[in-house]
């Protein structure tokens, strides 16, 4: 068992047997993913925005416009955000409306988000997260310009307060309902990459990118 | 053009060229999927709450136990929530970092929760949600008991507040940038259901429960 996440913010009060609090599994949540939803306040008014992510260490990082919502700069006071990653893996279809469920892959991670503002540190961060989206493919890139990298913002949260939420099996059904006459089990839910879409500008036939391991 | 959900809260202040506000797009984004992320408040902190999501006319519901956080009983003021639903359509890699982005579609709503308790229109709450997990399988159910009803909370916003903002297009890469060495366009990402797993309990062939228009 690696780190514990667990404190009281984080303690899950529904269904805290599906829950866990081990770093190692929130880590795998995050790196097999893209796709987090930050939630924050604004003037008292809560905003949920969805964005991609990527995770160094035990800090998670994203990035936004320098000027957006979900940037340090746009929120005045140091306030604690929730953001929570979620998959869903498949339907459960019990005998019985009651039994029914979802398996998933969820983690929920709070923390005060820190603006990066070093130049060198928000380059090798943005190789990061593209590398993350296309293995080895920043190399292959245009430089970033003084510009683009001012104008984009880098924000991270420590991974210290989170929780984690799976529900990876069958159905359970109650033991009366067992010979109730429907068909039960899962119905299981996959990602999948489409054919590569080569811009129609492009003529030359160039090394194909290389898809990510999150998804 | 269909009714406009634009109100200030709901203006997207960042890339508002994406933005639009029309009703029926927004129901289209609904329908056409399963997840939702709830983001509300308590006690001052903000936690964002995976759940399932359906829709009956202008509204938007859920369920939860009814003890739940996301449901209205465990808010004691009438907050406004915001409930963001994102799919993740694919990753558009351009020729420089700074046009990388990815193309989906994303709705957020904002709305004060109102829980339901008639218990008719709970159970037939119920039978729609079930159904738009697995279209005509509520009837083959096991019916609901009142213990069931009573234990499951049924909550509601009215989705008269909300933005949707889409990307579903090709690479858009600086002008300068156009004859870069590097493969650009879009890798599409899909969802796909997977070969029914049926529970080993059951050793009859029952017929097999119908995937959701949803996904």
């Amino acid at each position: 068992m690696s780190e514990s996440l667990q404190t009281p913010t984080s303690t899950v009060k529904r269904g805290p047997k599906r829950a866990q609090y081990d770093a190692e599994t929130a880590y795998n949540i995050i790196d097999s993913t893209l796709l987090c939803h930050i939630g924050q306040q604004v003037n008292g008014q809560v905003f949920v925005t969805p964005t991609c992510h990527w995770r160094e260490g035990d800090y998670l990082y994203w990035h936004a416009h320098s000027k957006a919502r979900n940037t340090h700069g746009a929120v005045k006071e140091a306030q604690k955000v929730c953001i929570n990653i979620c998959e869903l893996d498949g339907l459960v279809l019990a005998r019985s409306a009651f039994h029914h469920s979802v398996n998933y892959r969820s983690v929920t991670l709070f923390g005060i988000p820190e603006t990066i503002e070093d130049y060198d540190e928000k380059v090798r961060h943005f190789e990061l997260f593209i590398n993350k989206v296309s293995p080895d493919r920043w190399s292959q890139l245009r430089p970033v310009t003084d510009q683009e990298v001012l104008a984009t913002g880098l924000v991270r949260i420590k991974i210290d307060e989170a929780s984690v939420k799976l529900r990876a099996e069958g159905v359970i059904d109650d033991e009366a309902d067992m010979d109730w006459p429907v068909w039960a089990g899962v119905m299981p839910l996959a990602k999948q990459w489409q054919p590569l879409q080569q811009d129609s500008a492009q003529n030359k036939d160039y090394l194909a990118p290389q898809a990510p391991k999150a998804i």
